[in-house]
């Protein structure tokens, strides 16, 4: 469908608008050797956050959602490749309830298609206007660099106690919220918006970013693992310094820190898993973690509503994230 | 140094000019974390052919190589990003005479710091004039996607014996000869020039390509190892098709295919080495190989030479071919 571009769609034409655009390009990449991993990942696709994300912003500020729907494929072939990476890092066997790429094919098929989704991500990142492109490629890159510096302090964390709550909320920040704030910030950028309205916007989705993923490190310990499509209590198996961590770590007395640092190397899986949940129980960490999302998530709301256009064309992202915030996967 | 474009630059010139202009980013990527593996990286940088294709053919056709040299650095960052992970995936540990990155630091961290290398490359390539970015990006993206299937073609290769001469053509083809062909087109659109010369000197490059490449299958196995900084016989021990391999197969008798399908799983390291070169001996294979090297030199200079510009202005480049064609390392 032809959009006018004034016309306020719902996440759900959306959704549909971009599945439509891209089922061709996926089936056509099932061909070559290095595309099948590829075809395999995106096949099953998991939320599609931020290409929604990046068309909702576009479309809120009018913009041509035939452009934005390019960047918005770019953005989650780059969300894609950084999983696909991601689980090798981690040793992570499970993605969105399937094998991970390196276990489903192999580590090298791993590596290779992850390059490979990155190189297409650039490409289809770079199908904006002429006016735009430059502004696109050199505010994704900086973003880029620093998802790359989020993955690489979640790594060092693992081998750490005492990473304190400025330090995770820097490293998620990296890790996590700037590909959210990037991608509304590239359909804003593609409407032709003011400055002033995309820094608002960016900011809006850091913030929204900080309390997706707190909310993600809940879902890790305490989710059912059913629709989460990943095995429950991988973070702690991991050493992951996750908010909950942090704040357990923050409250625990001396015999409760010395009772988390004997945990880290315990080899019993279920047993570190559910010797750490009393521990965030005790703590009564949970209700600490909530609160902080709210907080977050209502301080990007903030920003949303200093954007000086019609209340009404910002309802679909504002329902959109309402529905992050509240999902329970 | 600030340059007048029309000036003709030796390629020793242009060495200097990059290197300088690179060693303030270098030193300050060495802070952050990730950055660490891609400063041991390229301090101690190989023969940096491709950046130099890049300006002497800016250079070669009037171009700002001030601006070029943005590019070369992204093309030489792109190529080190291919080297980390191909190592990584090879299982090779020496580069360069040095312990690869993954043997260096761990596989986590070759993964992540090449990542980053590939989102420096797309920054430094984007730094080119408006009126250029588009034809670099879409240019290069494309090139990027061969180089990947080629690594991939290569990787496949692998557990077959009866890869003939043209699949073995496509596959360095795409995973080395690409690279300097875009190199020097990315230098001529820097430079302005027209496309019937892009597209003659992109051809230049791929037949010099693929000289350059059956030379490196040469050296792997008849080199003498200490300027190459790789162990000689890499490939035999990893059942790399190379030129070498592809034409001992096209020749053998059934008695000698046997032999070398046994030396496949061969475990002694050192006999296996030392049995396949016995074959390639007493195969010939060494001077067929040496012919087809000449061969493809030869057509890569035909391009260079249609080239409608003052013969003097091709000399630089010209030499370096040949100083490529010609080299022990």
């Amino acid at each position: 469908m032809k959009m006018n571009s004034s016309l306020l769609l719902s996440i759900d034409d959306l959704l549909e608008l971009y599945i439509k655009k891209f089922e061709n390009v996926i089936f056509k990449s099932e061909n070559t050797i290095a595309n099948k991993p590829i075809y395999y990942f995106i096949s099953n696709e998991g939320k599609r956050i931020r290409p929604l994300l990046l068309l909702a912003a576009c479309n809120m500020f009018e913009g041509n959602i035939d452009i934005a729907v390019n960047p918005a494929f770019g953005i989650q072939m780059f969300h894609n490749f950084t999983l696909v990476h991601d689980d090798i890092i981690d040793n992570s066997d499970i993605r969105r309830g399937r094998p991970a790429v390196h276990k489903k094919y192999s580590v090298n098929n791993a590596i290779i298609s992850g390059d490979l989704m990155m190189i297409y991500a650039y490409d289809y990142l770079s199908k904006v206007e002429e006016t735009q492109l430059r502004e696109v490629i050199t505010s994704f890159n900086d973003t880029a660099g620093k998802i790359i510096e989020g993955q690489q302090m979640d790594i060092d964390f693992e081998t750490r106690m005492d990473v304190d709550e400025k330090e995770y909320i820097k490293m998620i920040g990296y890790k996590t919220s700037v590909l959210l704030a990037e991608s509304l910030r590239i359909g804003s950028v593609v409407a032709n918006t003011s400055d002033v309205n995309k820094e608002l916007i960016y900011n809006f989705g850091l913030n929204l970013g900080l309390s997706f993923q707190i909310k993600d490190d809940w879902l890790d310990t305490f989710g059912t693992g059913e629709k989460f499509g990943k095995k429950i209590g991988g973070d702690i198996l991991q050493n992951k310094k996750t908010m909950l961590f942090v704040k357990a770590w923050e409250l625990a007395n001396t015999r409760t820190k010395e009772e988390i640092k004997a945990l880290m190397n315990h080899e019993d899986k279920n047993e570190k898993i559910e010797r750490m949940m009393n521990i965030y129980n005790e703590l009564g960490v949970d209700d600490l973690i909530e609160s902080q999302m709210t907080e977050y998530f209502q301080k990007g709301l903030r920003y949303l509503e200093k954007i000086a256009i019609e209340e009404e064309r910002k309802l679909p992202l504002l329902n959109f994230a309402h529905k992050i915030y509240n999902r329970d996967f």
